[in-house]
């Protein structure tokens, strides 16, 4: 069955201003790597480069659903439209649409000015680098001034969303994740806040503690350098929240001054080519192998006729 | 430190006369990725093709090294000159030099007729598709009329050595893997010939009996389709071997027959070919981004002039 034809201007517009149910087909275009991606990311292109994006990352458990939900309650008391991409690396299945995370963001699901929306990352073209920047775009472009994407910890997608976001902040809990382990699963290279969730259990302090120490034996204490604060939250009561916005000030501050913010999204910019690039490549290789290009070269390697670098420059040159 | 010039033409005259040293060079040029490759490959070309490449798979402790130096023996009995490929999939390391395996191989180490060689797969190319068929491509123009590739059967290189091979031989031992754990291990689809060996052990008919059921219930007991035999050994001793190289031939005369070698050659080399070609476009697209051609277009992408896609086109264009 051939996609549904998409009217990309008409949908590109009415995302713009702010329709949540064309933000929501935005996404799911993305998601499907639909065929007119092409065209709206083009359309979108222009209106785009504004949003802060925030990284959420941390271990089951610590309460990052809570923690964002108090996040986004204290962005719109600013009056910023928000969006938040909550993005589960180890389903394969996408979440569904905007506005329809009730359960864990029902503080915010009626309020026109939030768009939630789940996302998959292991999708058919790959994990977290491909789908979830194109769907920030979406929301940079429908007029979100803050996107928080939010990932559990697992594996390598912490370390992808660090790369995705302006800030990530890692929350721990208590016991969960002591500075030795933190060092561990590489987080303190990624985190540019940190946030103790569940700080009124026993062994909250022992555990900023351990982080503030870990982060003072690394690098990033040398002048000029950002030095990660590590700030306590009761998220669940809204303790803290004050101070984690007061760490996301100072860093965005300190990403606009430092010049890091240009440098960290021309990193993201040129990971995003190229993620696109080599999937055009190995689409065009595939396209090859169920023609016949490919089948040919075999051929004449299997005869010993050329040999298979001699191959590999005709099939590259063959992908113009 | 550039590398070491090499007089191609001489070294592929020497390797085919079956110079032991010159042989161990191009498979060292092989696992170096050494420059002069492509004229390596593309001398040994013509001179490619007769060599019958089996693959001899099997978790840790099932007599791998036992079995190959039997089925050495074997074929060198019938006068054939062997290569013999131990590839260690979990090795960082290349093993070093030809006839320097004594230790596995001692029964065929001073035998000139017998090339051994130990390669690590993690090479800094990547596994098993990219080095084992060019060192197989070595073997095979040296005048090895066959090549055993054996390998540890563990995660995915049992099923890229049966990528490789004509043949490929998964060896069991009782108790050690029945039918249903080799149908969970994904073996039951990859094996030509199914070797129970250490069948002195108690449960080594009981093996033998699963397997045979679990074949049966393949889609390979379909008419014209090869059914795969269950042969036991005693490796050790040499008992079953003649039975095994039965199998080999049986299994030899089906690929001809049937059309399969060649299909397997094509796609053997299609994969090959392909690898390769990616690996080149990976290596331009690296190129550019150490030059500016990607930070250019990074650059228009932050600034919202151009859209990623855009962008990836441009890339892609440039890599011609």
């Amino acid at each position: 069955m051939p996609p549904r034809p998409v009217d990309v201007p008409a949908l590109v517009s009415a995302a713009r201003e702010g329709k949540p149910r064309a933000v929501a087909r935005l996404i799911s275009l993305v998601e499907d790597a639909h065929p007119a991606l092409r065209e709206v990311m083009a359309a979108l292109a222009p209106h785009t480069g504004t949003a802060y994006v925030i990284g959420i990352t941390g271990s089951p458990g610590v309460g990052k659903s809570t923690s964002t939900n108090a996040l986004v309650a204290a962005f719109r008391a600013r009056g910023k439209r928000v969006g938040i991409l909550a993005v589960d690396p180890s389903s394969p299945f996408s979440g569904g649409a905007l506005l329809g995370d009730r359960v864990r963001m029902q503080d915010h699901a009626l309020d026109p000015e939030v768009y939630i929306r789940s996302m998959a990352s292991r999708g058919h073209l790959g994990g977290l680098s491909w789908t979830t920047p194109q769907a920030i775009r979406v929301l940079d472009a429908a007029g979100c001034e803050v996107v928080l994407v939010e990932t559990v910890g697992v594996g390598q997608s912490e370390v992808e969303i660090a790369g995705l976001a302006d800030t990530t902040i890692v929350l721990l809990a208590p016991g969960m994740g002591d500075g030795i382990q933190a060092a561990k699963a590489g987080i303190l290279e990624i985190g540019d806040v940190f946030v103790v969730n569940k700080a009124d259990r026993d062994g909250a302090d022992a555990t900023v503690r351990d982080l503030r120490h870990m982060i003072s034996l690394g690098d990033r204490t040398e002048p000029g350098l950002w030095r990660p604060p590590v700030v306590k939250t009761v998220a669940a009561r809204g303790e803290g929240v004050a101070d984690v916005m007061e760490a996301l000030d100072k860093h965005q501050g300190w990403l606009d001054s430092s010049g890091t913010l240009q440098q960290r999204r021309l990193k993201r910019a040129a990971d995003e080519i190229e993620a696109i690039a080599l999937a055009a490549l190995r689409a065009r290789m595939g396209d090859l192998r169920a023609g016949h290009g490919l089948d040919d070269h075999a051929a004449a390697v299997v005869a010993g006729q050329i040999d298979p670098y001699a191959a590999a420059d005709d099939i590259v040159a063959q992908l113009r």
